[in-house]
């Protein structure tokens, strides 16, 4: 049941300072490594890279709209191309049809960061872009390089693969994100006018189309158009595209006919969550990225409409998401085939797909649910999938990054098995999929807008990490700043500073990991009233007042649900919310001879090294190989030696050359 | 280094009499049951099953060459297919490139029936098929109906994809075959005819093309054309087209450019074992049942040319597949991605391949080298591949195939995850590419050349499998009685019959899984001789010798080596030869979570289902899954109750429904 007095809305994130030691200076990485790195990257101008051509397309199509040669170029072709890159010569598009997207979520990264580091070269470089950007725009605003390059005459015949209506959602959340930190708004009127053409295509109406995305990412997009517009016509076509998905006759398969193409299996419709209406969807199921930016915009308009239905929609795909088919990491996408959800349990470490793009989708899943609802179970995945399954995608200088996240490499069967070729066992430059690296830049760059919410009467504080928030409550200017050496120990001090005393509910998550903690208020201990995981103080709030947590944060040893075959027999460490991994630089190889007991003790040992961590040391026992000339043989006892086993963090792991890792260890006991 | 006087040659299977109640019982089957079944299936008259086509492509093809149509025909395509089904209309070719083949292994299997079973109306049958075949014979000798029917100015242009010399052969190994088992001579006529035209169209003079079979089976074909005929040009062209392979400029390459297609990658090159020359080989890679007819025909060579170099590369071989790369059940080939081998020590008991044609095909391999040297490793191959990974490949009545056989099976897994879909959960009717049926038929219908070999003044017993031999050993008749009830019991009985006493070496084979044996020849007991694993007897034999062994026949509990990863913390149990796996339905659901101790007790158990087996019951441990909503949660101390655990043998899975499998169980101590 949705309950209205729950809802919260995310922060303004120029009204949030990241004062956190561990992210302040990722986002900092972001800002002056990541960023600068992409915009080379986007024009192609990284040796040894994959080429983007991203910003050569605009290019291309900008010139051609100057020219008035839309739709008179012949040279090119709009055949389905789906997930495959383009080359249509010199003057034709080239790279993925999405192409346009990693310059949208260049920008909205952008955006994300002059909240809170004004930098006016910058900013020349991103009004440049948009000036770019909105000179490709035709006349009725639509705006795709792809068809406006090869042939806009092709343009919406072929939504289940090229990703026009997915484009336009990216554009538009960087238009919305650059609005919002500078008050620009050329972009977002460009993309204003595109929505409104687009819904001029599309909606229930007799004489328009009842398609929707190929690649889900406009629904969210329009509701972040209606929350800055508040014109209801955007949320009503984000419904529309979420409630048109999966009914009968099925958009996709028209649309393959009219285009005299075979209609789509039910497997082609359920990796585009097209195979039925979601509101009668149970179990996550397709390509992992469209599936929770699905779910994301699902989340949006059940509260934002208050409609029961979607929302229990919501919540039992955040059940099957979370409790059966995310990895330890937060990871999510068991099988590179259709980079997808597979089944129930089935969690391979070694196989896995685990796309940083899906994990930043389950995080904003996350912010959604918490949005509705302030429990636990979301902000401790929101808080899982950003320490580890998205901080893992990028190495600790900001230059490499992994498109797959696996749990367990053993690097010459990644390099000699064409069923393990996903699995890149380092973090590349860049892809020509490139659809990772700024994903994760937009994400951290906007982390303030993670780490709480609140609504009229109450704040919630989600994430623990160092933070100085800015909020209106009842009409008071109220500062709420939290400070702590999270992830690495678990005090945790919040210090409220309200204008004037005002009466309000102030929530912070108790993280699931932790079993006990100490909590005072000005130097009293206080009762803990809990409500859904969260720690919730109903008082009147003065200049000063001190909340002061202390969380055990005990190394624990976990274990995985028995179902889930892959990690059966064995145990991986978490302290805290960092997921912890053994790497053959600190183990040696064959860390699949490695294993440990379930009731290990361990030391923490606090390190520079990698950007500063807080190592794990333990004994564990190394299995005796013994290489005789018979591949079987009768079993003999096996022999163990001790060993010292050193756990580092997950997402720290290949930032010292190529070698084994594993997250799961063998259980001896 | 080759030893010519160890040299033997296989017994001629009309001389073989097999009274073992294992094999004479599956041999009968084969002759009853699954020759007319396939008879049936290459007629397509089979509901629900796989349409094959393949006689009625002979009939067309016959049509057009009655006709004087060859050539004229326009409708068909003759585009590169390799592994794909092709359907060119009514009159046009259907089914694999490679269908002939299906005829060819059916008649050599029937070939080999009527060497212990006469039977006038299947020879009629027989008889009938080879008029045919021989109907749609070209002038010039060529003979493949894919493209008399579609195409035949293409002929010789696809060597890499398009399987003329794979099906040459096999019709080829039908004719001698045939020939051999009746003495009629049209068939091998009309092959001699054919491979005289291939030797006038490849080889190595500068007019001819250098080019050879992209699918290996012609070598080993023209090695047993050369053993009927004596006539040195087959020989030699198996020779050529062994040697060739792989030789630079690359012929599969240059076959690619004069096709206008892109130039094969390396590793395409490698599928077809055509990377590098076959004497650099050290490696078994690529497509498994290409490397192991390939290793044959070179084993072969090796032999009837005394050619060190090859012998070695053909040890090399032998030693890679067999103590790196093969499944305990003999099956090779771990990945379906090219139903290929992978690398040392990748055997996924999931995921495998282990197509039953590569068991087959290593069972030939294991042939050829025990031919070449009486050592007990060989035998122990090819014991193990006949005992597991090839009779594994029929159900128990014979009407059900496997072509995929997999060493661990839990059904939902394989229908819901596309990865592991190449794994059937159940044995099918027939295969579109029904290369594995007719492939079963012809080598249990000629099993009696596997069980010995001899030469001039030496016998040997391979296979300690019930037969009567009749063999000339330096001028005397003798014939050789083994009579025991292997697998089930280790008690052979071995009787002379020369007709005048003679004096000749008797070597019978110990397999390694046996620790301790005792023998007593007329009753005293023996002093063992013992070379390469054979209990070697030098002396001179008279009528009614009787060799009594007694081989302990232990249940074994067996480890793979340490780097086999999928094995790792587990193990299997065998007896004697016979590999033993847990079935759901003996076992109940979910098997992973069974385990056992290392040194378990096992009681035998006669049972007379699954058509008589050797049942072994044994105390295990299942671990009690306690499913609670958190996927990931503190490791607790894992809770095992003990059970009991009966294993059947691993041949005999999956004839009583579909269910979970499994060979490797977890080792709890």
């Amino acid at each position: 049941m949705i309950n209205k007095e729950l809802f919260s809305t995310e922060p303004d994130i120029s009204k949030v300072k990241i004062t956190d030691s561990f992210w302040k200076n990722r986002m900092e990485i972001v800002r002056t490594k990541v960023l600068p790195y992409e915009w080379e990257a986007l024009n192609d101008r990284i040796e040894g890279a994959s080429t983007s051509h991203a910003v050569e397309n605009f290019k291309i199509a900008a010139e051609l709209t100057k020219k008035g040669l839309v739709g008179k170029n012949t040279k090119g072709t709009t055949k389905t191309v789906g997930a495959e890159a383009v080359d249509t010569g010199d003057d034709g598009f080239k790279g993925f049809v999405f192409q346009d997207s990693d310059i949208a979520k260049w920008l909205e990264a952008i955006a994300y960061t002059l909240t809170w580091h004004k930098d006016s070269e910058l900013e020349k470089t991103a009004d440049e872009v948009i000036d770019l950007v909105c000179a490709a725009q035709q006349e009725d605003g639509y705006l795709d390089t792809f068809y406006i390059i090869n042939g806009i005459e092709k343009k919406w015949t072929d939504l289940k693969n090229n990703h026009e209506l997915y484009c336009f959602g990216h554009m538009l959340e960087a238009a919305v994100a650059y609005y919002e930190a500078t008050g620009k708004d050329k972009l977002l009127n460009a993309m204003k006018k595109y929505a409104d053409y687009i819904g001029s295509i599309f909606g229930p109406e007799a004489e328009k189309r009842h398609g929707y995305p190929g690649h889900e990412e406009a629904e969210l997009a329009l509701v972040k158009l209606y929350n800055v517009t508040k014109d209801k016509k955007y949320l009503d076509l984000a419904k529309y595209f979420i409630d048109e998905r999966g009914q009968e006759p099925n958009y996709f398969s028209e649309e393959c006919k009219e285009r005299g193409e075979k209609i789509p299996t039910y497997e082609d419709l359920a990796y585009h969550q097209a195979h039925k209406p979601v509101r009668e969807q149970d179990v996550a199921i397709g390509h992992a990225v469209r599936a929770v930016y699905l779910y994301t915009a699902m989340a949006d308009v059940a509260k934002l409409t208050e409609d029961e239905e979607l929302m229990a929609a919501c919540e039992r795909l955040w059940n099957d998401v979370t409790k059966r088919q995310m990895y330890i990491t937060g990871s999510i996408g068991s099988s590179h085939l259709g980079e997808a959800f597979t089944f129930d349990y089935d969690l391979p470490n070694d196989a896995v797909y685990g796309e940083t793009c899906a994990a930043i989708g389950l995080a904003f899943f996350a912010k959604r649910m918490l949005g509705i609802s302030p429990k636990r179970e979301y902000g401790d995945v929101l808080e899982k999938v950003l320490y580890n399954g998205i901080l893992s995608g990028i190495s600790l200088d900001g230059t490499r990054f992994f498109y797959v996240n696996p749990l367990e490499v053993v690097p010459y069967k990644n390099h000699m098995d064409a069923r393990f070729r996903h699995v890149k066992t380092e973090r590349q430059k860049w892809f020509g999929c490139a659809c990772c690296p700024p994903n994760i830049a937009r994400i951290m760059a906007d982390l303030g807008s993670y780490v709480s919410s609140s609504n009229k009467d109450s704040f919630y504080t989600h994430l623990l990490i160092g933070s100085e928030s800015e909020v209106e409550i009842l009409g008071v200017k109220v500062s709420v700043d939290v400070k702590g050496n999270y992830p690495w120990d678990g005090d945790i001090e919040v210090t409220f500073n309200p204008e004037t005393p005002v009466s309000f509910t102030y929530g912070i998550r108790i993280p699931s990991w932790c079993d006990n903690f100490k909590a005072s208020f000005n130097g009293e201990e206080l009762p803990t009233t809990m409500k859904d995981g969260y720690l919730i103080l109903k008082k009147e709030f003065k200049k000063g007042d001190v909340l002061k947590l202390s969380l055990d944060m005990e190394t624990k040893v976990i274990e995985a649900d028995a179902r889930v075959h892959a990690d059966h027999g064995k145990v991986s460490v978490m302290r805290g919310p960092v997921v912890y991994c053994l790497e053959e630089a600190d183990n040696g190889r064959d860390l699949y001879l490695l294993s440990m007991d379930a009731d290990a003790d361990f030391k923490v040992s606090k390190e520079t090294d990698l950007g500063g961590i807080n190592a794990l040391l333990t004994s564990g026992y190394r299995e005796v190989k013994e290489d005789d000339d018979r591949l079987y043989r009768p079993a003999k006892e096996i022999e163990y030696k001790q060993t010292n086993l050193k756990f580092i963090p997950y997402y720290a792991w290949n930032n010292r050359g190529e070698g084994e890792m594993t997250v799961w260890v063998k259980r001896r006991s």
